[in-house]
């Protein structure tokens, strides 16, 4: 055992280091000239700022909390006050991987933009560092945290299986800071992001007639924030608390093998405790070595400098994992009358990645562009904005069906090859590669970013179709990694659910007694709710931002008069106009007040996140003291059946809106007529996009979050009831 | 018990009696002029072509179901071939039920029509008489053949626990039976009349500029068919399914108290199986003497008319059913360590009661004219489409919150008071009063005719105004009566879920179990698939309707000349044009093709009707051969579960949508503006309305039924598992 407990911190410690030398190696570029290094600073300041409210409002959160489970662990035999410490470490490290996350983000989209000016190889280079700076800091930082707190925890408590159960209790503590954290930073990130989206869109590009990039546009900087803001350090703190969660949930139910005589040999009986963490240091270590096949010479496909990366690192786990697991299991053993064996738990876990893999390629389908469900939406936008809507919807429903076929079908499989750890182990398996899953999901929005600094720096046009080919590929990869995201959600709250129960010391969940069955109501209940509030949340920090930007348009001469010559130049590239012009537009530019925009989307998703955030923690308290531990048995699952169900169809709504418009912009046909870009039909898709935002970018992603910290919440409390 | 038996049918009779008389009376009222005749003539023949069409298909699919009730019931203990006998009357009576509703509605629009020449009284009378038809047909029906199936089986099979076993098996043919004819009225029913009303609205009025129920629009008569194809007969035949559901579904559970000591003297243990039809006996008288209270004279208020009714009724049903249930029931009884009483019995009736009122009242709030959420939808069509579609999709979600309050409260409660069959008894105390309930239900279609067709045949201006009282009042009844459909489908299917462990032997549905957990997430998915089925069936729908409309338009020469004349008198009435534009009108008129609009309709609906009503029987069937009893039992609880949420979440949001764009209408302001008719804020409510027609009218109402049909299914191939 102390082979393995001394390795995994040491490969979590390893992936932190190669994110600093990534980090250090991003910074070391160069960042352009003194345009583009201005307005990155200020989505850095935007970045920042928003970082700094949200972490001193979370402080006060976290430290109620701590309190509370400082005082509740004392004197009891299956926990300790340390769940407090695990607590801290875990939100901390949530927050640091969300700090670094930024950090990085904001200083690789302008060094993106700076490359893209060389060609797309470099370009693609620190875009994609930059995500890997993101994928390996959360990974790294879950595998040294638990890895560091358990041998610690072992050495205080023992380790007989009654001591392992105090042992890991008080580590999901980490998972729950971890949940915490994440839940508030992508509710705070999502109603951030949309509500800059929303301004900048509606009266920079509809009002005023200028891209939403444009540097006149007040919001504009509020919005490249916002991208880093929901895409980056939520997405990440959004898989930070899967990973962690898998991994916490599999070591719960490990605890039941160490009674079984054929585990006597495997570590003294841990060998199912530690087979998660080793999992995911081996993970860590394919994914450093798949981002070394991440490159493309000009004319190269980034695409498929990307999936070879994937590829490369899915290999890697592939064999490593299986070694791991022979080495960490017996051969076989029995459960009753039920033989399994480690081929088995390594079957499972491939189930796990099969099973993620597959609902990526479905959410691809409904959502790409140029798929037959999107040409679909976009034909539909023809007849207008209603049949738009409706096709959408419809749309984000029956895209629901087959991730459920694939997910009870990764349920039954899991559990047949490995009983309920099995489910566990698949959560892990799916998410062993975050690493560079993450990593390709995060270089999205810095291409957007780096897109949108050649916009308002004024680059010349092959800069901007460099960052957008770059950008074209996020899109996909963001689909897929939407679909990752939830397929691990589900898996790793159902790992999360055994694990209550198992903690709780309960053996069924009978949704025929009514008290379960008003729980599975509730909590099927709850996302529907959550999204209501984070949409009118979206809704109302819109508001706001709309009459600040219409504000400054009306209110600040230069700005107007700035607006007027944009006009009078059409598109043409600023230097090419008189010098008179120029004069005038760099007067404008620093007059309008962008800090204004980005303090009312800070301000107003700091307060807004706070409802729901608390709504996400005091249910499932409130039902497991007041109704008992079945009837929060039945929430959990109606909370994590209907999550998931929402989830996906927000999300892919959401998706396949926003690319039914990108389709109209680069024009279809229908019925001999051709349709494009300022059409009827474009028009009546701005809507659906407009609509799926909040979907896709708000209530959807943050419903992950919902359904594990719930989940985990149960999970802590689980000893007190 | 005979005394009972023989009473039961009697009352059930005696509703049919009633429905009969109030035909008669109807039938005897003076049709109006020959315009109005005309008009009346063609929507009753479409109605009905509609339902011979729906039948002939649906004959088909009953034989194949009822030769395989014959073929499984053969040599079943638990079962009988009979069970097809109760099959074929359960559906025959809902084809029924169906039939004299569309029959008495498309005699009663036109005669309300042309009593609201002479006063709103009169108007109200007729109107009301034949929602009144339709009500007690529906209970009548239910009391009746449940009443008269239940005494032959139990000669046949004896009263034996055993025996009742297999009686109440067989009865439950009836209940499926209702339930097929149910589900493909209503999916058919609702994608007939949104064809019709998307085709009449966005050709006729957007395009062609004249109102959608104006005879030149060529979809006009087909979409007045449709109210009465999906208010009329799809309300109907929904609640007739949850009546008889609740009635099966509570004897079925009855059976466990005949083995108790305490009910020896309660009519040979059979009083809690007989409680349910007694209940809904007194509740059939009740409804009748409601009806006497409903009048108004001229300047009154058809609200409070329509309110003194339900609540007299509900007065009545109050009294009556605590001297029923102290009658059947012994004072008290112990079911293991816990003592029940008959005044707890009473108690979870009055729960259901409650439950419904308030469900209804809720319902009223999130949609009802003039409210804040409606109001703030309004208020958001201010920035266009997108704002009010997230407004109303979140005012959706949000409405879900407290109904599921409700109904979780709900089963606690009556669990509490009566155990699981008090669940089944809070259904149907929920559903006792359906006789007058859907006579209020089906009054505000029958005025919505009535107005079209005043509309239609150029009445003043004072009969239309009349007819439109009549029919606001409709609206909130509608969305009362949804709300409590909604509510009484959850306990319903609840009911028939205890019944199905029941009969299948079960005594838990573990969602621990991996099995179950993947049930339950694929029966939640469920809903999510079937109602994206419906929508896309709407869609291609109404796509065929828009192209046949557009090529009357363009191809009749003498309906595009008159088009033109319309216009140049812009909305002046008919009789006082030039004699000369009169003929051109007459002409125009006699060449307009409503019949391929309605065959269109017919058609479409019949066949879009077929693969989501195969999927709700086959799903469980699928499921339960092929998973296991306990995975069904997870299907149906995440079928009702999610069901109950999506109905609820688009059934509102259609409301509010709706209501929305109606404020707009009679003029809101917004920051200093006043915004009406033609508005833009108006166009954006429009695309809501359009978007919540099929939410409101066809997946939403579709889901009530495809739960309870889910849960009857099981129920009726639970003996086989």
């Amino acid at each position: 055992m102390t082979a393995v407990t001394i390795a995994v911190p040491i490969v979590g410690l390893f992936g932190l280091l190669f994110a600093a030398w990534r980090y250090k190696w991003v910074a070391s570029q160069p960042a352009g000239n003194e345009t583009m290094q201005r307005i990155a600073s200020q989505i850095q300041a935007g970045a920042m700022a928003f970082l700094k409210a949200e972490y001193t409002v979370l402080l006060g959160f976290l430290l109620v909390c701590a309190a509370l489970l400082v005082a509740s662990g004392a004197g009891q035999e299956k926990s300790h006050p340390l769940i407090a410490a695990s607590f801290a470490m875990g939100a901390l490290f949530s927050g640091l991987a969300g700090f670094f996350g930024m950090r990085v983000a904001t200083l690789a989209n302008v060094r993106t933009t700076n490359a893209a000016r060389t060609g797309l190889g470099p370009a693609l280079a620190i875009a994609f560092s930059g995500g890997a700076v993101m994928g390996l800091t959360v990974v790294g930082l879950g595998v040294f945290g638990i890895g560091i707190l358990f041998p610690l925890y072992v050495a205080k408590f023992g380790s007989t299986p009654e001591a392992m159960v105090r042992v890991i209790n008080v580590l999901t503590g980490f998972s729950f800071g971890a949940s915490s954290v994440a839940l508030f930073a992508r509710v705070g990130g999502g109603i951030y992001t949309k509500a800059a989206d929303v301004g900048a869109d509606l009266v920079g590009k509809v009002e005023a007639g200028i891209p939403e990039d444009h540097p006149l546009n007040p919001a504009t900087i509020a919005d490249n924030v916002g991208d880093n803001v929901g895409d980056v350090a939520g997405m990440g703190a959004d898989l930070f608390e899967s990973y962690v969660g898998a991994i916490v949930g599999s070591m719960v139910l490990g605890i039941s093998f160490m009674t079984l005589p054929e585990f006597k040999d495997s570590f003294q009986g841990m060998g199912p405790i530690l087979l998660p963490l080793l999992l995911s240091a081996v993970g860590v270590i394919a994914s450093v070595l798949g981002t070394f096949f991440v490159r493309v010479s000009e004319g190269g496909s980034p695409q498929k400098a990307l999936n070879r990366g994937e590829l490369i690192a899915a290999a890697l786990m592939l064999v490593g994992s299986y070694f791991v697991i022979q080495t960490m299991m017996p051969s076989s053993w029995m459960v009753g009358d039920v033989k399994y064996t480690a081929f088995g738990t390594y079957a499972a876990s491939l189930i796990g990645l099969a099973c993620g893999i597959l609902i990526g390629a479905v959410t691809e389908y409904y959502t790409g562009f140029g798929r037959k469900p999107v040409l679909e939406i976009a034909h539909q936008s023809v007849t207008g904005a209603a049949t738009n809507i409706i096709a959408g919807l419809g749309t984000g429903m029956l895209s629901t069906a087959i991730p459920i076929i694939l997910i009870a079908v990764a349920i039954i499989g899991a559990y047949h090859f490995a009983g309920l750890y099995g489910i566990a182990i698949a959560a892990v398996g799916m998410l062993s590669n975050t690493g560079i899953q993450l990593a390709v999901d995060a270089y999205g929005p810095i291409s957007d970013n780096a897109g949108g600094i050649a916009e308002m720096s004024g680059m010349p046009p092959e800069v901007r179709e460099r960052t957008d080919q770059l950008d074209a590929v996020g899109n996909t990869t963001a689909a897929i990694g939407k679909g990752f995201a939830i397929g691990s959600a589900a898996l790793t709250a159902l790992a999360l659910f055994s694990a209550y129960m198992a903690t709780a010391g309960m053996t069924s969940i009978d949704v025929a007694k009514p008290m379960v069955m008003s729980g599975l109501f509730l909590g099927a209940m709850m996302p529907f709710l959550f999204s209501a509030l984070s949409m009118q949340a979206v809704g109302r920090a819109a508001k706001k931002m709309i009459e600040e930007v219409r504000r400054q348009f009306s209110s600040i001469p230069e700005l107007k008069r700035a607006l007027a010559i944009v006009k009078k130049h059409d598109h043409s590239p600023m230097d090419q106009w008189p010098a008179e012009d120029q004069k005038i537009m760099a007067d404008a530019m620093s007059k309008v007040e962008y800090e204004r925009c980005i303090a009312i989307s800070t301000r107003a998703s700091i307060r807004e996140m706070i409802i729901p955030g608390l709504l996400a923690i005091v249910s499932p308290i409130g039902i497991g003291f007041g109704g008992g531990t079945e009837m929060l048995g039945g929430l959990l699952a109606g909370v994590t059946v209907s999550g998931v169900l929402l989830a996906i169809f927000q999300s892919n709504a959401g998706g396949a809106w926003d690319n039914a418009k990108k389709m109209i912009e680069s024009k279809i046909t229908v019925d001999g007529k051709t349709y494009g870009k300022g059409s009827d039909a474009h028009a009546a898709a701005v809507v659906g996009d407009t609509v799926g935002d909040p979907f896709k970018d708000t209530s959807g992603p943050s419903l992950n979050i919902l359904l594990k910290l719930v989940s985990v919440t149960a999970l802590v409390i689980a000893p007190w009831l």
